[in-house]
């Protein structure tokens, strides 16, 4: 395959374009990847993500797609013949793996973001209330390998992505992730023993550089 | 088929259950309707819907879908011998669809609330938001009679339950969303001419009544 087929607007920081990343490695795709300046972006990721301007966009025969989960969704059905299937046959089962992918972006995205972002009293907040949704992945998880059961797919792509930041959300917020939701760690440590998952996500000290350096940036 | 196999839990004012009664019209379900009491919410609820105890709950042979877009989803995959389908079943032409039902609910639905939780410049700015982000649809629009093109789907299921909030975000807001985006409109009013559409929707009255008594009950 012409690689020039299928290239990704890429943030190597960015846990929207791990998720791509993981599951164009799962699919076997190979792609060009095109760092992006978001200081800078480029004319070709405005021209095609021009409503929310935003990385990933993955471009397929010159056709873009936008919005990560949107993106992994495609990959699993335009390389449907490719093993492994991302996402359950049976219906009720895809909508549970979509549930717990909306889960992530809605609760996990949201709590990782507020310790980030906040301080005092509520950092404390944010803290205890991400915990609580890692708690409901926990219970969700149970012993299961994965987050659907037997199965690598669509919803631990969604979350795996997190444990890149987990290094720089215990160090900010001084919490250990693992005593709380030891489950969790687990689950996450199991899938980077892929290397679709290990190849596509950066070394957590380097993203905590990056985000020290962006908190910095905030309060100078 | 028995209707008990098919439950909504559902509220009469929530424009993400009206998505679930098109899609299920559309597929010419038959479905037992609960109407819930939010500020008292039912046993069935909190159990079918631990993780966000939300409306709409779709139950089909006692097994619970949540989030109105997975739900919409899931209604096109498991009946998906019945005419019409709701998403294309090209992978590309699927993922755009997905996107703008994305889109609305990242944009149509946050700039609305705004509408109605906001006053002064903060309002003057969600109004601005709102109208800017209806034309982003406007554009996408064109000449086409839905949003994807010749058939009503899943991206106008996403949309058209706002239709009936817009005679109240019109006059809490006093503006004319007609004046300015006439092709919105005028797809709306396409979109109402499907019964499956046309008896999922409240009266735009009683939602105006609605909004402006929790907006009352808000200040007092």
């Amino acid at each position: 395959m012409d690689v020039s087929e299928v290239v990704l607007l890429d943030f190597w920081a960015s846990l929207f374009c791990m998720r791509v990343k993981i599951a164009l490695a799962e699919k076997g795709v190979q792609y060009d990847c095109k760092e992006e300046n978001l200081a800078n972006k480029s004319q070709l990721l405005l021209q095609m993500n021009p409503v929310h301007k935003k990385i990933p966009v993955l471009i397929h025969h010159g056709k873009p797609i936008s919005e990560s989960n949107i993106i992994v969704q495609y990959i699993d059905e335009a390389w449907q013949n490719k093993h492994p299937p991302l996402l359950p046959s049976d219906p009720y089962l895809k909508a549970q793996a979509r549930f717990w992918a909306d889960f992530v972006d809605k609760k996990i995205n949201d709590g990782a973001r507020r310790i980030w972002s906040t301080k005092g009293e509520e950092l404390e907040k944010a803290k205890r209330e991400f915990i609580e949704w890692l708690n409901v992945l926990e219970e969700q998880l149970g012993d299961k390998a994965y987050l659907m059961g037997e199965s690598f797919g669509y919803a631990d792509i969604a979350m795996v992505p997190f444990y890149c930041w987990f290094y720089a959300l215990e160090t900010i917020g001084k919490m250990s992730i693992e005593k709380e939701c030891p489950k969790v760690v687990a689950w996450m440590k199991r899938c980077m023993e892929r290397e679709s998952v290990s190849k596509s996500l950066p070394d957590p000290h380097k993203v905590y550089e990056f985000r020290l350096q962006k908190l910095n940036n905030k309060t100078t």
